[in-house]
């Protein structure tokens, strides 16, 4: 945790009070004395430091907010075939280190149906692991995410209103040319990602109908969690 | 499993005798039947294919094995300051799959030394993980590891032994300009990678001192795990 990430509605009174985990760390990893000041960032607002004016295992208090700039917005949104549970509860916090502006999380042919019923895909669950990815970076955006269950409905008639105006599309393609190979047309980049076996023909149409180009990744077959984290890595390095 | 990994000490009279998971993944995943042929690779050897002769759960013969090209050596050796042993046991996979030659592991000034009497430092405990990332992306040349109590005797004494003749050394430093920015020059590049923390400045001018470039990865400090796999993706993409 290299950021105390807290939310607008927990500051009462100037004062800001902690409990549970944020308090343990704040007591036993930092070691926090009274007077010591941290690094604060509040959730999807700006970064900043505060005074402790009051620490145990239990409960800290802090005071003194002294806030600045709000983290910029990250240029990339991410597009994924619902992962498996375990897989995505395990992506969510490297997803949001690496930065993303948003996660569109949907169906496809080869996405099993039960996946989203698992407990990751609620919101509260889904939120801390992203949290946590975003106190490691000091980060303070929270990637929105959002469920849909139609690949076609989402690429066909939700999406234009959700990216930004300027985005150009990739969809990950192990055929495809590399992604470095492929030229940066637009400043915000929309990367899709396939379920395990991948996307089928009739996706791969829907992709190139609206205006996906595909890019690969390189001959070899990444487990599917190290693919999405390659993929992303190198979508922000380009 | 994307390929069924076997020693050619397991070769006796042309039939390759499989128990345990690649018999049950043969049997249960692949529901392979007599007759079938499935891709194989010998460790450290060729890829090919071989024909089930027999399949049960529990034992699984393959014959007629037919065997080609020997993958090509992978361009990149791995530097790590010894991660905790339960992050090392996580990042030996994806390693293995995105591609490395070889892996040293070596103290610094902050690994704790008792992550050196970890259970999976042990080479057969390594080695579960690493042909797991192999098999996954279809290549047989297991990455070399090797283990160095000392950052300044390997670094001083021991690495120009161990890499290939012509080699580029980069060593990853938040502070440094970014790993795309720094021109290629060689064929063959050691990445090496600090503990949580860091290197010291002791360590820094060590590195300085043996011909290694930092290199930058980004503003986010990313959690070491993300971090490895992510320059990993990057260097092999550069």
């Amino acid at each position: 945790m290299n950021l105390i990430l807290f939310a607008q509605g927990e500051l009462k009174d100037e004062v800001l009070s902690l409990e549970g985990e944020r308090a343990a760390h704040i007591a036993g990893v930092l070691r926090a004395a009274v007077g010591d000041r941290l690094r604060v960032g509040q959730i999807d607002g700006p970064l900043g430091t505060a005074r402790v004016r009051r620490v145990s295992d239990v409960l800290v208090e802090l005071d003194e907010l002294e806030l600045g700039e709000t983290p910029p917005e990250q240029p990339i949104d991410l597009l994924l075939a619902l992962p498996r549970p375990k897989v995505l509860a395990r992506l969510l916090s490297p997803i949001a280190q690496l930065g993303v502006r948003r996660i569109y999380l949907s169906g496809a042919w080869k996405v099993e149906r039960f996946y989203f019923d698992a407990h990751v895909l609620a919101p509260e669950a889904m939120r801390v692991h992203l949290l946590e990815g975003l106190a490691q970076v000091k980060d303070t955006r929270v990637p929105e995410v959002s469920i849909h269950r139609s690949l076609t409905f989402l690429v066909r008639d939700e999406l234009n209103a959700l990216l930004p105006p300027e985005t150009e599309r990739l969809v990950c393609d192990p055929r495809a040319a590399l992604l470095e190979q492929t030229p940066r047309v637009a400043k915000h980049t929309l990367l899709a990602f396939g379920p395990e076996g991948g996307f089928t023909e009739r996706e791969d149409r829907l992709f190139a109908e609206h205006a996906f180009v595909p890019v690969g990744l390189g001959e070899r077959t990444l487990r599917s969690d190290v693919a999405v984290l390659a993929a992303l890595a190198r979508a922000h390095a380009r």
